[in-house]
């Protein structure tokens, strides 16, 4: 099934303790049809301007990417410069460039009308809203969000909220949003104006699923992070956790509670292999393989009943 | 298998954004003991003066803890005062009067001395040596430690680490003791001091189990919190999560890897009934079919592969 995403495709100036990186590909619509291609089919929706260096269309195009929604018109690509501290939290935007982006309307591809599966990468919600008026009864439609727009646009951001299915925001955004004293209470605020589940990004704490069903143990699923001893650039991981997330449903179009649990931890580990490399570099070689190798991993080390008996005999060992 | 635990018992003043209690029962040992007698017996091992209220003796007493290594002295019982802000993190302490416990020394009585499971809660690393010189090779010895005894006894700290099978550290104190950049460089330095592994408590975040092995999906474990919409007062989490683990433990006997984990899950829920109710409030009635239930509401909420088809029934739910 395809993916349809529609977000910002840019040039990113990076520095972090581990190093950086100046005019790299970044945009969140980027991120997320890298990674979404090791799934499905991704529809991109977005704009550059006529430096946007050839070089990352014919990577994009490489991976099977349609293109065909993607405005190259007069003018300079979106920039971004960011800079994280030494523990790699959120970092501090040293500049924005909208430049073509300022001006920029999403305008869907007849041929991409009827994706089944929609991704709203983290844009201005009126042009979200834009896209939601253009594509046909999609199957699933997942929106992200910033702290900007609930801080800019809190109306547009609540109608767009009333049409998806499937939220995706971070712990701060849904204090900011709900203004609730906790996440809980917050959440509920969100799946009360329509969406049938949020996902709760948390960093290096994991992601958490919060649905519209009263028997706790559908309502709540709880996902820790992949550890990792070194993270190299956090930008992307939420883009590209979308992007496993998005592309296991996708893939598997199954959109039981059951499998969005497993679309998370694909969410999971495809953000993990993101925050290794600079940019989409690690995204490049990264395979279903490796993929497959870390989602057994975190089932590993998340599950502590049922494995099998085989699976058992490897926790044998004792600490005494 | 019985449980040896040497600790504070005190008398508290907490102040929370739920409320405040003034002179009710507190002190490691104690939260310690009331949640583990629920899993098997209890040997306690502590302190108090002769102004420790008798209703707590004959509470400890109706649990069958075994009292005989409480001291009663004259003077003073420990006391601890202690508020918490909005965010129910750490505690800003207001007010430490040792008392009976400047002067204290763990006499572990004869009958103690082949406790299989030891917890030595949170109290002087010396004193810790001290109780680990008296007893006669114990199946698991597990430790407690905090900032305090990091910054100013560090080497008595490191003595006790390099003695016992278990620690239970919070993310803060693995970083402080470590001085490492990462929780996970962190947690090797202390697994190469000696134990066998060591637990990370990370609050409202959960927890995480780093193993001496070389196995990923061995020597990691991780563990969410239990999602709670209102938290009365937090004091006491920390010692009834390591209550549920060590009664878990030696209620089964069992000290594999596979058996840890779900003595996780015990502590966690443990620790998850404590912070809902001010001093023990909670604990006193809790039951083991509560803990029961909430175990396997971790369970659901955590798993994500192989649920019986029976509760797999249960996610088909769909999102759209």
């Amino acid at each position: 099934m395809s993916i349809l995403v529609v977000g910002s495709v840019g040039l990113d100036d990076v520095f972090a303790p581990s190093g950086s990186r100046k005019r790299t590909l970044g945009g969140a619509c980027s991120y997320f049809s890298t990674a979404a291609s090791l799934y499905e089919r991704v529809q991109m929706v977005g704009v550059v301007g006529q430096d946007f260096p050839q070089e990352h269309i014919d990577f994009f195009k490489s991976r099977d990417i349609d293109l065909s929604g993607l405005q190259v018109i007069e003018g300079k690509t979106f920039f971004w410069a960011g800079r994280y501290g030494a523990n790699l939290g959120d970092a501090e935007t040293l500049d924005t460039q909208l430049n073509v982006f300022a001006d920029f309307h999403p305008s869907i591809p007849a041929a991409f009308r009827d994706a089944p599966y929609v991704f709203l990468a983290n844009i201005d919600p009126d042009l979200q809203l834009e896209v939601l008026d253009q594509v046909n009864n999609p199957k699933l439609v997942a929106l992200d969000s910033m702290n900007f727009w609930i801080a800019t646009k809190r109306d547009a951001l609540t109608k767009a909220f009333r049409r998806v299915d499937l939220l995706l925001l971070n712990e701060t955004e849904v204090l900011q949003y709900s203004e609730a004293g906790n996440l809980l209470d917050g959440a509920q605020m969100l799946l009360d104006l329509g969406p049938k589940a949020l996902i709760i990004k948390r960093g290096a704490h994991g992601s958490m699923l919060v649905a519209r069903h009263m028997d706790v143990a559908q309502r709540f699923f709880m996902l820790p992070a992949y550890p990792l001893t070194s993270v190299i650039d956090p930008t992307g991981a939420g883009d590209t956790f979308a992007a496993g997330l998005m592309g296991h449903l996708a893939r598997t179009d199954d959109t039981s509670l059951a499998n969005l649990r497993r679309a998370m931890v694909h969410g999971t580990v495809v953000a993990s292999f993101t925050v290794q490399g600079f940019s989409i570099d690690r995204l490049r070689e990264l395979t279903r393989d490796d993929i497959h190798q870390r989602y057994d991993d975190i089932r590993f080390m998340t599950h502590f009943q049922c494995v099998t008996p085989d699976e058992a005999s490897r926790f044998q060992h004792t600490i005494t």
